[in-house]
């Protein structure tokens, strides 16, 4: 057996206002009078406070807010890897990425890019990266996705929703102000939270748990009942610590079929991540049996209405893209059914799966 | 308020087995012919299977066997550090930590004093390292010491017991293979794994705690509880993760009034962290009230008969000198009662304490 050689995040900040430290940690990567920094942002926080308290240094940085309402794609990565390109010959110093999980996605994908050529579809899948990436910084104003801890930058391309899986692209550095994520409305705050809730589900009942994981999604577990059942005074702060946990625990395990199912669903459909998991993770009834309960609990206890009967009539055709891409990762169903997956994850199983949502 | 930019161990393996892949990491080091590891191997390894495991190359590698009897000490640390000099005049390409806390913490001093001239003691304190350590791998051969996760390589200098605090200290590399834990007798394993207990007892008391320490400490007292009180069957997975998370969290704590006095202990009378903490933790009643029927109820279930009145009938003196290395555990006692700790750890106090010791 052959275990993997797991590569974290190696620096971080953790506490409520912490955000004002980015200036001095990106002062520490500046060494010439002409080096650069690249923001990746959100443009929900355009014109909102956050964006001047930015330590954008107005004569030399680019600034890119991004819009992140449809999923991140291969081709918004190419573009703004380009709008680097154009700005500058010299690489930046630093990609610093602000924003949820999509924002995180692109900034990582785009410091991966600036060294990695021939366009970011040419990277979907594990391992292809061949050049270490720009410095690249993780700031999360929303929480759940983990994807401050992971070794992926999950992206729409051609074909298919698959991450850009490597040990470069880990964050060489994440900043965790639990301030930031004050504000965001209830449903986001609900499905992406929920994002790791189901990580930690999806680890724990997985054929590659091993003591690493399962501390980390126990911990991360326990966290998110605090926050969406418990109603915890420091929430903010235990959301982002389960999402950094159910991060660290998935990274060295690995998601399953909610997962499978919700990269269906985003891809053919376009939901977004957190809601797709949702909704995904309500027909699981199989393959989660022990949380159902909780899960439908923590729903209620929010006011959270899923969409209902989207599949049902759909066409044919549109269902069967649907398996095809859920069905096409491999690594997430090996860690459901071990490494007899293909026998069971089989169109029919999956095509009655999805006409159930 | 300034948060501290908590560097961690980038890359880690887990899982029982996985010593086996040392050679694998070490040859992505080695890129000349001449280049050489250094091996830091506790020397009751020797002569058992542990050893012909080693990956040493012969013709090139330097393996030192260490006696830690005794704690580690900076002469410790220079002897070694000359050694390897004057096996080379090249620095070698890593220096690999195989043992306990003493070891590891010996690998850690000696790849730093390798490129930080002029002596260990000279560094003994907080952030006096100026120029990055050779690349070292940590890996525990006994569970519990949080070195394999922390910024400190704790010696006894020539004035008193304090580590070598920084960034620079911390392993890039750790190998987390419970299969070599197995076998440790039952006092070193209790004492050993109880260090643990107390570091997750300090930072959840301390004044210095927050969302992420808290986080880490509660699972990794958790998993304590599994291994000490559950004698759960997967309890060598869980000390060894329980001592990687507590690590974590006194990283972004600190350790408290356990650790000040057993400081004072190893530095006069010699005793080894481990059981140190045991005798100064069973006197704390005021300090950690809570605590004291779970430790003495481990103590019980393990039949551990930790020595008595060690300091009852000590000359004052010696007392004196163990109360001064005591007190002058500075951010310690900051972490026990905050920025007024200086109006509260008096010497009569800490007198007071020792006597009872």
């Amino acid at each position: 057996m052959k275990f993997k050689n797991f590569q974290v995040v190696p620096k971080m900040i953790f506490g409520r206002g912490s955000f004002a430290q980015l200036d001095e940690v990106l002062a520490a990567e500046r060494k010439h009078a002409d080096d650069f920094v690249v923001f990746v942002v959100d443009n929900v926080h355009q014109g909102k406070p956050l964006e001047s308290r930015l330590p954008v240094k107005k004569a030399q940085d680019i600034l890119l807010w991004v819009d992140v309402t449809d999923e991140p794609t291969t081709v918004q990565v190419d573009g703004l890897t380009e709008q680097v390109q154009q700005f500058s010959h010299k690489l930046p110093v630093s990609v610093v990425g602000i924003g949820g999980g999509a924002t995180m996605d692109l900034a990582k994908a785009v410091s991966l890019m600036l060294t990695n050529e021939g366009g970011s579809a040419k990277y979907q899948g594990w391992d292809l990266i061949k050049n270490p990436a720009v410095h690249h910084i993780g700031i999360p104003t929303i929480s759940g996705t983990g994807a401050e801890a992971s070794r992926t930058a999950v992206l729409c391309g051609p074909e298919r929703k698959l991450g850009l899986n490597s040990d470069y692209t880990v964050f060489n550095q994440i900043i965790m102000d639990s301030e930031l994520i004050a504000g965001v409305p209830t449903d986001q705050w609900f499905y992406t939270g929920m994002d790791c809730w189901i990580h930690c589900v999806e680890s724990l009942e997985g054929t590659f748990l091993n003591e690493f994981s399962r501390a980390y999604a126990e911990k991360s577990l326990e966290l998110c009942r605090e926050v969406f059942i418990e109603n915890d005074p420091n929430k903010d702060d235990k959301l982002m610590m389960a999402s950094f946990m159910g991060g660290m625990s998935i990274a060295y395990s690995q998601v399953g079929a909610c997962h499978a199912v919700s990269y269906g669903l985003a891809y053919v459909l376009g939901y977004h991540h957190g809601i797709g998991n949702c909704i995904a993770f309500n027909v699981l009834d199989e393959f989660y049996p022990e949380y159902m309960d909780e899960f439908r609990g923590m729903m209620k206890q929010h006011n959270i209405q899923l969409p209902q009967n989207i599949c049902k009539d759909l066409p044919d055709e549109t269902i069967a893209a649907m398996v095809k891409v859920t069905k096409s990762m491999g690594p997430l169903w090996a860690n459901v059914y071990g490494d007899s997956w293909q026998e069971k994850v089989t169109d029919e199983m999956l095509t009655k799966l999805f006409r159930r949502i």
